[in-house]
C-alpha cells in the first residue's frame, strides 16, 4: 500500500518548531505497520526528530546551528539573497530534508520524548511544503 | 511485504560504536530486494553509516562531535540535565535518528568498508531502543 | 513493487556536485506514486538535497564543510590515509549516506530549487557506487 499527500505548514519564524500535531493532522489513515516518509521541498529549511517537551531545547538548538554555521563569513560568495541565506542552505544539508518514521499499530512509533521538528533557517521563510508518503 | 521488529541495544559508553552485528542478529529473515529502515527512539543518540575497520575512526569522530558542538557554552539555557545533555540533542539532530539501507539478494547491501554506527552522546545513556522496519 | 539498480557515478573532484540528471538517467521507469531511496556505498562521500541553480551555493557549502570539520587537528589519530581522510568520514556522517525522495505522478517530486548533491570529501575519491531502490 502506498499513500501520499502534499500539504503546507503554517509560516513560522526563524528557529526550531515542534510540528508533530500539524503533521499528524495532515495525514490520511495510517496502515497498521509501515513507514511514514516526510520530505520538505525547500533548500533552506529542514526536518528532524528531537525532544518534544522543553522549549529551551529548541531555543538552544537554534543557537547551536548559528554557531556551527555562522553568518557573514569572509569566504562566502553566495551573498545576494541575504546574510541568512547561505548558512540556511548549509544547515539544511547538515540536518536533512527528509525523515522516515516507523508506523506500528496504526500510529507513528515515536519515542516518549520524540517529536517532529521543522528547522526554519530563513528569517522570512514563508510557508513550507511537505510531501508525506506512507508505505505499509 | 512489511516486517517490523523492535529491540534494545546493549548499553554503551559515550562514543561511537559499531553495531552492525548486533542489528543483524535482531532482524528477521530479509526479503531478496528491499530496504531496511532503522529508527532510534531517543533524542540524545543517533544512527549513522561509516567506516567499519579502524577503531581510531570512531574515536576521532567522537572527538570531532565534541569540537563541533562543545559543552558548557555561555548561550545554553537547557542545562538542568547535565553538561552532556544539550550538546547530545544537537549532535543527534546533526547525525540523525534514522537510516535506511538497501537489501539486495537477501542481505544488507553495505559497501565493503561500511558498518552501522550507534552514536551515544550521553555519558550514561542506558540501553537504546531501535525499531527496524523491512520493506520488500 | 520493488525495483533496484546499482550504478557508478563518474569520478568527481573534491567538492559538492549536482547529480540529479546523472541519477535520473540511471533509473528504470518509476511508479506513479512511491519513494526513491539512494544509498552511497562509501564512507567519505555523502548524498544530500540542496539548491540546484547557483554554483556559488555548492562552492560555499564545500568551504563551510571545511570550516566545520577542519583538517590536521591536534586530536586526530586516524591520519595514515591522508589529511583529507578523517574529516571526510566525519562530514559523511554529518551529511548522511542516504536520501529518500518522493515519487509523484511518475516523477521525482523535488521542489523547484532542489537537486541531488554528491558531496565528495576526498581529494581523489574515485568513482562512487550508488544503490537506488524504488518502492511504489
Amino acid at each position: 500500500m502506498v499513500n501520499q499527500v502534499e500539504f503546507n505548514l503554517r509560516q513560522k519564524r526563524r528557529g526550531v518548531h515542534l510540528i508533530t500535531d500539524e503533521v499528524i493532522q495532515a495525514l490520511p489513515e495510517l496502515p497498521l505497520t509501515g513507514i511514514l516518509h516526510l520530505f520538505i521541498k525547500h533548500t533552506s529549511a529542514a526536518l528532524s526528530i528531537n525532544e518534544n517537551a522543553d522549549p529551551s531545547v529548541r531555543e538552544d538548538m537554534n543557537r547551536i546551528f548559528d554557531h556551527v554555521v555562522p553568518e557573514n563569513q569572509y569566504y562566502f560568495t553566495h551573498t545576494l539573497e541575504g546574510d541568512d541565506d547561505m548558512p540556511a542552505h548549509a544547515k539544511a544539508t547538515f540536518v536533512g530534508s527528509n525523515i522516515t518514521i516507523p508506523i506500528s499499530r496504526g500510529r507513528l512509533n515515536l519515542g516518549t520524548w520524540q517529536g517532529i521538528y521543522l528547522c526554519e533557517f530563513r528569517n522570512y521563510g514563508g510557508s513550507r511544503r511537505i510531501v508525506a508518503t506512507i508505505m505499509g
